[in-house]
């Protein structure tokens, strides 16, 4: 069935103008309009008020749960995932939580009232199960490395890419080892700290908890993580940060004699690592936002499995075992 | 009149806790419960239908038009912007318009039909004059140097600030300045440009549009300034770049002879800057996004302006005239 969607792809414009143009509105550019009225001509197309009725009931909004905004983490998948609603008319509601437990149930309860049509969860605090309770009222998609039967879940493999990291480092001659992550109960972080104790098990290496660094996020976080490394007893001569921003930071906070004598690896890889020359683990964050906004239209749960990829730079420095 | 503001104020918790504890909705905390109950129970307060139906037409929604998410300067103003809809229980809906005019449309189209309560404009491509036709249906702020009658706007000094900037640099002996810009035809490039031209006129400075450099936004684009620097037959002294990110990544981008050459000054003051001691000129971006939400609900059209401000670190060299 021809639909306005066709019409657009035909006339080489949005959905949104092909929308305007029926409905007579001001401000259509003028080839545009010539050449959406010739595409409905050629295929003889009738707007379909049935099917706009039965769309009734839709408000087009699509609300995505992030923590802050403020960060290339979030702002990345906030831009794939608007990227993506654009190109089918739909809004995005944000709800910036800070890790609010009540305004992230604020997003679940507007499901709820059918006030959005769908939810985006990038990062949460509440429990799967209270998230869980509100899928009758609409498709939830979830950045997050499960497969669950209720939700859409868009997931790269944490354990895995930390592991890749941790070989990397072990191949360079490093075993004094430490890690520096955000939240310590977050579901990555748990899967980190796992990749980490089977590592240290495997090669036989001491696993200490002190060597685990929590709560860095920021840019300016890597700061204050130079100054945590220099306090340690026993100064690691790798370090794993799971997040580009405070490497960043903590790559920018030491001299040049503290870099030959500190490896780091990242994550993310923004383009401050590839300015720095910051070896990282890559997460395709546009893609994983573009796909938590497309599978809330797939007709079935789906989970989409994205590669994260180590990108070797020059942060890595070989040592003698 | 007491109502539901000021029994969360009281009770320390935010108005939608407060809603959802009268509502009797699932998963409020049992001791905010507690509280928000006592607090009723002391001031006796009844929450008032009339209002709650007065209110009724609102959707609590209020828009935010912006052209990218994944930009330090945009999503700045979307945390203030988010931070302050929180306390009022407001939901915002996110325009991102890659400076598409349908996009931009769609969102004054949005407000004309009730969809939204009101609208901020963080940037623009459509002309003022199209904006100025919807403030019928509902406030309209937005983030531009100007006092105008219909719009309400939060604004900086762009002129002043980038006169700011070339008197530093004039002053530790410059005389051969460039500078890096966005859009050029936007209203702040406009205004710097102008700044620009009065300060070589006013100090006998050769004004020369070659020294002018367009379309430098992103970080990896300082990459690509440096370059274009190295390629000038008259290489400047001293460049001012209108963002930090792009000020980085030229500084990123050059050697430390270079860097001994080449005075560096950005705009916005984000944390980059800090950790590369880059002098900037200071945009207060979150307290601008929280402005610009507020003034929504003042009762007239109002304007407010915040100051610019020169932080001096170390990227800016004197040179002997």
């Amino acid at each position: 069935m021809t639909n306005l969607k066709e019409v657009a792809r035909k006339a080489g414009v949005s959905p949104s103008t092909v929308s305007r143009v029926i409905n007579n509105h001001p401000y259509v550019n003028e080839e545009k309009r010539n050449r959406v009225l010739q595409v409905i001509e050629e295929i003889n197309y009738i707007p379909n008020i049935n099917a706009i009725h039965l769309k009734k009931g839709k408000t087009n909004l699509i609300g995505v749960v992030i923590p802050f905004s403020n960060h290339p983490y979030f702002s990345q998948l906030i831009q794939g995932i608007s990227e993506e609603a654009i190109k089918l008319n739909k809004k995005i509601v944000l709800f910036q939580t800070s890790y609010d437990n009540d305004q992230e149930i604020d997003a679940l309860e507007m499901l709820k009232l059918k006030q959005l049509d769908a939810l985006i969860i990038c990062s949460r605090n509440i429990s799967l199960n209270i998230i869980e309770q509100y899928v009758e009222y609409g498709p939830i998609s979830i950045f997050e490395d499960i497969t669950h039967s209720k939700l859409r879940t868009t997931y790269i493999d944490h354990y895995k890419a930390f592991y890749t990291a941790l070989n990397h480092l072990y191949e360079h001659g490093h075993r004094n080892i430490s890690c520096a992550i955000n939240r310590k109960n977050s579901t990555s972080s748990l899967l980190r700290i796992a990749a980490y104790k089977d590592f240290c098990k495997e090669k036989s290496l001491t696993f200490n908890k002190k060597m685990i660094y929590e709560n860095y996020v920021l840019l300016e976080d890597g700061y204050i993580l130079a100054k945590d490394l220099n306090k340690s007893p026993t100064p690691p001569s790798a370090i794993i940060v799971s997040g580009d921003n405070t490497a960043a930071g903590l790559l920018l906070s030491i001299n040049n004699d503290a870099k030959e004598h500190l490896s780091i690896i990242g994550f993310e890889n923004h383009k401050i690592s590839e300015m720095l020359n910051l070896t990282t683990i890559e997460i395709p964050l546009i893609n994983i936002g573009k796909s938590l906004f497309n599978q809330l239209y797939d007709n079935n749960i789906t989970h989409h499995f994205f590669e994260t990829k180590l990108i070797k730079r020059n942060s890595v420095k070989n040592i003698n075992c």
